[in-house]
């Protein structure tokens, strides 16, 4: 076969790194995943459905930087666009190939299946514009322009983006790349360097100085430089939940998780009463701020974004967070900035005690990071788990994955698939609620089936707790349907040879549970764990106070 | 509490028939479910995801004439919305009711959970549009007229509407519904009824006579006057498989399904070769017309639409299709018009052996109707039990339900459990691939706790036939992850007390577990039944001839 578009979309695809493909087959993208198959530098991974597959690819994504999933036109794209919308929340460059009917049947504006039945074939591009930093509708004239377009712009703006494939036009021939495409587009400007250098100067001067760090410091490229800061220099730096586990937390200058008003009182005045701050990547949502509590004086700060940099409000464009970071630290050192005061932030409580009491959930926050490995990347779905994990100290080599912003409940187990994927390296360890659980629980098949061997604790609790913090704790609407969860893994393939499936109602089991873990890394460890239904998270229980007052003011 | 405008769309959607709710809580929509919860005529049922929850308020559509879900915001709206589309593709009035961030918090644009971070609160509404007939952001000022437009035009038209509810606006103050809301705005115009009459007598004169019917004239709720114009004239009828099981196939007219190029050729010639075709809400789609192969002659038609009938061309309108078959069936009477010539069709194949070789697909689909209950909503996915149905005469009081137009997997067991909620005295009988039922098999618990005791015939034959059917029969892509069937229901929550599990690998196997499920009425029966990878009907292995041939073509 000659090369064709479909060719030079895959290679270039593997060129920025992508070497898994997410996805459901359908009609429509059936020859291109030919393509895919035939490519010896991809793997094509099916999921049970395109939900989770966009979840998937946006798991993998966070690890690799570019996460990829192809569905079909209509029925497999839509079910998917939840997940393109959290990626695009969270900033997250997934693309969605999208197999499409030919340009000359979508010409004809036939009544054909996986259409509306009225002959108009762009709604559904039409819906991921709201969802996607660039689009394209590929055809045969200008498809390997658009395509370098779309995937530029998804890592330049870190957004996903959608490329709607006809089958006509994937094997149309085209010619390969000449050169790989060029996404290191953000860039400073030396002038603004210079001027950014002396008024950060002239801002730190002798000034007793703190740090606050956030995801979009990682998205941006820039956490080893944020690293490098923090460790030359002794600041004191708290990282908001959205960023957890981005700099090493066992560092001694670590200050723990910043939540505005639910902080810790210690984090809280490292971050509010620092004489300088410099907040990296740092964008306060409701969900990480407790509903923007933070009282941060903008005067005292120094911000550094996707957007340049600021220092009181003064603006400084364009400059990356990364030379933004080197430029603090060598002017730090030069001018003699100081680490602000602050009082060290203990471990998880080690004073919990190993019982064979029931098991509450202040234990199991409390006792699961301490019996990990060091190596894991962890998983959390939102609800008790996010908030629970919130002030627990992490070991130096975890990865965090949440979704605050976007905050779709079912997230967490195909994005456990993706991330797992992206770094076979580092095990993955799963979080979740039975409540969010449901809702992509098929997505375990997927994890068993590619021998991932994670770690998988899935709170049986009987609801949805993060609903019943906020409003109705024993409305009908917020209980689930029984599932018996010692069954479920097998139904999805689990066997004796492939998983270990076991329950902790106490302390005792869930410390035995990780034991095995630890001990057992060629199987698949699942470990249904049994708390209170009105049992969580003291912070949770906060938090849902706080957004039930909101709703009630609304 | 004093009478809200939550408390006036409740009131509505009970007085147009609606006694189920269908969904998922959210911190945006808890409030409102709180009314729910409170109407004594109103239950709300759970579902385990969005997207089910949008697929059994179509079910329940189907059967009720009305179906509604409650998501919250973003990420709850967005994961049902393949299921609206398929709702608007297949003219399905389903209302959808989004609980939102309140009035006051939208207006600050803030960064907020469930939003894309950008301070747009509009971007899910205007994706809406898309897929809805009519939607409304509800206000404090003009909630309750634009709740009934929204009501009104979702059944007037047969279309979903959309309605966002702001939390602060379900509590504002509203007057209880004064009058009923009309929703008969369907309406035929005398003189043109009389120019039509006039028109049909003149052209069906002496005529040879045959009728096709379509699914159209059930969403427009003329049935009964399509039933009478078949019964009292013996005209010979033909279905289109949309329409399938619509009119009684035990009649001695009836003529068998019409699927173009591929159909019986009995069917064929009763449907190209009549003098006279009446064609009663026929729409044909690539899917139910084997790709647009039908062959006939409109110099010879009548067409009942839903915008009006024609005659060889010449429209008549407005004019309802309950008006049309009613004049129709006068005038038949009237003039002399015979039934067209037509060769009896054949009951479901009788001569299929029962043994214990392994289990054919020709057995199975020619097996399954002859040892069903007369009463049964038969809900078929889109692959080898929609094509398998299809020539196979279903009993009088029977109901079938597909989605041949929207064509989306995974449609079938959520589809299930709102059709059989919404007629809990037709028992459900689900007949599903297992490449479909993975997509959304966890409502199979919802299925289970609202004790609905449905047949369930899964079958495992390793992957998405009618994907093979089309291109790559032996492509990995095609495969999908085995599950084992045997125990998926238990982890659902299948007890011995409330399901029998079997297995069919052979004829007698199933004949065996059809007698079960007739014998059996209070409990789930799930049958999976295994056929060979490579097996299919003939209907689907032809239909997917064509379809790659298009393919190859576009």
């Amino acid at each position: 076969m000659s090369y064709t578009v479909g060719h030079y979309l895959l290679d270039r695809l593997v060129e920025l790194g992508v070497t898994d493909i997410f996805g459901v087959p359908g009609d429509f993208n059936l020859h291109f995943l030919d393509h895919v198959l035939e490519h010896e530098k991809l793997s094509w991974v099916g999921n049970a459905n395109e939900l989770n597959a966009g979840y998937a690819a946006d798991g993998y994504a966070r690890v690799r930087g570019l996460g990829v999933l192809c569905t079909t036109y209509g029925v497999g794209e839509l079910s998917a666009i939840n997940a393109t919308a959290g990626s695009y929340a969270e900033n997250v460059p997934v693309i969605h190939i999208v197999g499409a009917p030919g340009t000359t049947a979508q010409q004809q504006h036939g009544r054909m299946h996986h259409t509306l039945g009225d002959g108009d074939f762009n709604h559904f591009v039409r819906m991921a514009r709201e969802v996607n930093y660039s689009v394209a509708i590929l055809d045969r004239a200008t498809a390997t322009s658009d395509i370098d377009r779309v995937l530029r712009e998804a890592i330049v703006h870190r957004k996903p983006g959608y490329l709607m494939v006809p089958v006509d036009v994937a094997r149309v021939p085209a010619s390969a790349p000449s050169t790989p495409l060029d996404v290191n587009l953000r860039l400073s400007d030396p002038e603004v360097e210079d001027q950014f250098r002396h008024a950060a100067r002239d801002f730190i001067r002798g000034k007793k100085t703190a740090v606050l760090a956030d995801i979009m410091t990682e998205r941006l490229g820039a956490v080893g430089e944020l690293n490098a800061l923090v460790t030359s220099t002794g600041f004191p730096f708290a990282s908001i939940l959205w960023g957890k586990a981005m700099i090493d937390e066992t560092l001694p200058n670590y200050a723990g998780i910043y939540i505005g008003a639910l902080s810790d009182e210690n984090t809280r005045r490292v971050v509010e009463e620092a004489e300088v701050l410099i907040c990296s990547g740092v964008e306060f949502t409701d969900m990480t701020s407790a509903h923007f509590s933070q009282q941060i004086d903008s005067s005292r700060v120094i911000d550094l974004g996707a957007q340049g940099a600021t220092i009181a409000g003064a603006v400084f464009a364009p400059l990356t967070i990364a030379d933004a970071l080197n430029i603090i630290r060598e002017a730090a050192t030069e001018v003699g900035a100081l680490p602000a005061d602050f009082s060290s932030i203990l471990a998880s409580d080690s004073s919990v005690e190993v019982s064979s009491e029931p098991l509450t959930q202040h234990q199991l926050w409390s006792l699961l990071p301490q019996h990990l490995d060091a190596k894991n990347t962890v998983v959390v779905d939102m609800g008790t788990s996010f908030f629970g994990m919130a002030h627990q100290k992490f070991p130096e080599d975890s990865r965090f994955i949440g979704m605050p912003l976007w905050g779709s409940i079912g997230y967490s187990i195909p994005a456990l698939l993706g991330a797992a994927m992206a770094d076979r390296d580092s095990r993955g360890v799963l979080l979740v609620g039975d409540g969010s659980a449901q809702l992509t629980i098929q997505e375990l098949g997927t994890i068993i089936r590619e021998n991932l061997n994670p770690v998988i604790f899935v709170v049986n609790n009987e609801g949805y707790t993060i609903e019943r913090s906020i409003h109705g704790p024993e409305a009908q609407y917020n209980d689930i349907t029984a599932y018996n969860w010692q069954k479920i893994p097998e139904g999805f393939g689990a066997t004796e040879e492939n998983s270990i499936i076991l329950k902790a109602t106490t302390s005792e089991e869930l410390v035995h549970a990780c034991t095995v873990a630890r001990e057992v890394r060629d199987r698949l460890v699942f470990v249904e764990v049994v708390t209170d239904k009105n049992d969580m998270p003291q912070l949770l229980r906060d938090f849902g106070a706080l957004v039930e007052e909101m709703h009630k003011k609304a």
